[in-house]
């Protein structure tokens, strides 16, 4: 097949959502395939990786990041093999990791490229574990959350691809480590399969007082990545001096407007000066870019030792990922959500 | 004067209250003095210290200090002279800081006790740019705040114990302070004296608008020690990885109930994501004690050389300490309240 005969299968920001994703919010389009220039090389997808972070790029409203362009592939990282190559550094058939977007094909000149490590245990790894989110884990629990031997981590999200690596990065620190996800099911997995202590199921009534009774001792460290309903259940329960890495808020991230009054920004200011609380936000690479190789040496390790346990939910076909997409942020898939776009 | 015959005036927490504390909260009583026992010292109150703090003794809810109880003298710093004394390490004469609350007279195990350098300018600095407050400034600036050249720092209740030294440390440090005070007067005061190179009158319309002006650059330091409309003008300037050492609320301290919806929480927390904020409260003693020898070698400098200016608002009588407290509370002092209780 030559190259100019390639179709490229791409699914591109059609408006931005308000509130919620639908089916409109996406497009799935075909193009010609690009053709690489002198220095650059044409990528293949094989996996794509969803995340929550995705949300916030679908809307133009002012963060870290520039918005996704309207009319252009979504984007996200992806694993991607090397097709053809005008680049001295790639070869065909090399495996990469890229921040190539939801589609077929790109072409890159190497800026966002990191070769991949033929002994990964799977490629789709470098999407998760040993990748992006298992950095976020790795940086923000060990750097803002610093857990201490015997104290109380909470975790939200408890086996998403952050959340499940949080948790057991807290066992190996020697924490209390307590989980909340959604179902019977994922709590279920969070203490037989990953070790948590306890996992609370937020989908049942009673949410704050069973999570008090599974944290007796307080909590010294919650890591947030959701917000909402978990959030107020562990303000109550937080000990002096605990740290709050704040990671993501995906309870927040289809609202369109703010949650009924009162206004409770005094009430949690007034607890972090009481309780002396350290809240701190982040962006893995801005912070904590420069630990990358430390930490792929050692959760590569963990990993192959089985010390960190590791989940992928894996949807097959580009064109099920905005499916997919809306289904992350209700909480619908169980474990690291990527799409194998192709073999 | 046998000790038998001296007459303590004290004043007792007479009743919690509801929102800002009034005259009926307090009550002047006149009771013996103590005598002290073995291996207890007598102390005469020369100045009483009133600090936003206080009001939070005021409350039995649930905090990092017990309550003040009912019926008992109101708690507090002053700078006291040894009277008499069964105290070894303690002789007549002695000026010392003690921890014996708004009385004339008081015993002490010496377990509260710091015995003051006679070198002080005054005693009564003690209280302030010399201790607590000056330490709060020191230790949570240079810590959470850890401003670097250039930077833009905020400070609230510019003119105030330990606004003012916040805002002076800023400056030694090379940053642009900007100062946030109530009135004319003390807005002059801060960029005339204290050196601040601007300070905006909260009290005027159009706070959010005259602030953004005063910090082209944003703000990269929030000292947070009032909260309400402040803390509302400040976020939108906030720069990434923008520190917030928060040491006061003081808006909210006589607050029943929480302002009108809707809730904010969300936001602020999204703000902590997406600008990577780092928010953290902090006690003075707590986290700082152990720095307070090179506090205090440091501030004594800077005060002698003129790089640290110092202004008290000195109220003369133990039994004016109720209506200056209240003032203290609506911004009505000018610099460091303390009262002055006897010679």
């Amino acid at each position: 097949m030559s190259e100019t005969t390639r179709t490229n299968r791409r699914i591109v920001l059609a408006e931005r959502p308000r509130g919620a994703p639908t089916p409109a919010s996406f497009r799935l389009e075909e193009t010609p395939a690009p053709v690489p220039a002198e220095g650059e090389a044409l990528l293949r997808t094989l996996y794509l990786s969803l995340d929550p972070y995705m949300r916030g790029r679908m809307s133009d409203a002012p963060s870290y990041a520039p918005p996704a362009a309207l009319g252009e592939a979504m984007p996200g990282g992806a694993v991607c093999r090397v097709e053809a190559s005008r680049h001295p550094d790639y070869r065909p058939g090399d495996l990469v990791l890229a921040y190539s977007g939801w589609q077929d094909y790109a072409v890159s000149n190497g800026a966002d490229l990191m070769k991949l490590d033929p002994a990964l245990p799977r490629p789709s790894y470098a999407l998760g574990v040993l990748g992006m989110p298992g950095l976020t884990a790795y940086g923000g629990l060990l750097d803002i959350g610093a857990p201490q031997p015997g104290e109380t981590l909470v975790t939200a999200a408890a086996t998403g691809a952050v959340g499940s690596v949080v948790g057991q990065l807290g066992k190996l620190k020697g924490c209390r480590v307590v989980g909340v996800a959604g179902g019977a099911e994922k709590c279920r997995y969070a203490v037989d399969e990953l070790g948590f202590d306890a996992c609370v199921d937020h989908r049942l009534p009673g949410l704050p007082e069973r999570l008090a009774a599974a944290c007796p001792q307080g909590v010294d460290i919650y890591w947030e990545n959701v917000g909402g309903a978990v959030l107020d259940a562990v303000l109550p329960l937080l000990n002096p001096k605990a740290r709050i890495p704040v990671c993501g808020l995906i309870a927040h991230y289809n609202a369109e407007t703010l949650p009924p009054g009162p206004d409770r920004i005094p009430m949690l200011m007034g607890m972090i000066l009481r309780r002396r609380l350290h809240v701190q936000g982040f962006i893995v690479f801005s912070e904590y870019g420069d630990r990358y190789p430390e930490f792929l040496r050692e959760m590569s390790a963990w990993v192959r030792d089985g010390a960190v346990k590791y989940r992928e939910d894996v949807v097959d076909g580009l064109e099920r990922a905005p499916e997919a997409f809306m289904g992350l942020l209700e909480g619908r898939n169980f474990g690291k959500l990527v799409v194998r776009v192709s073999e």
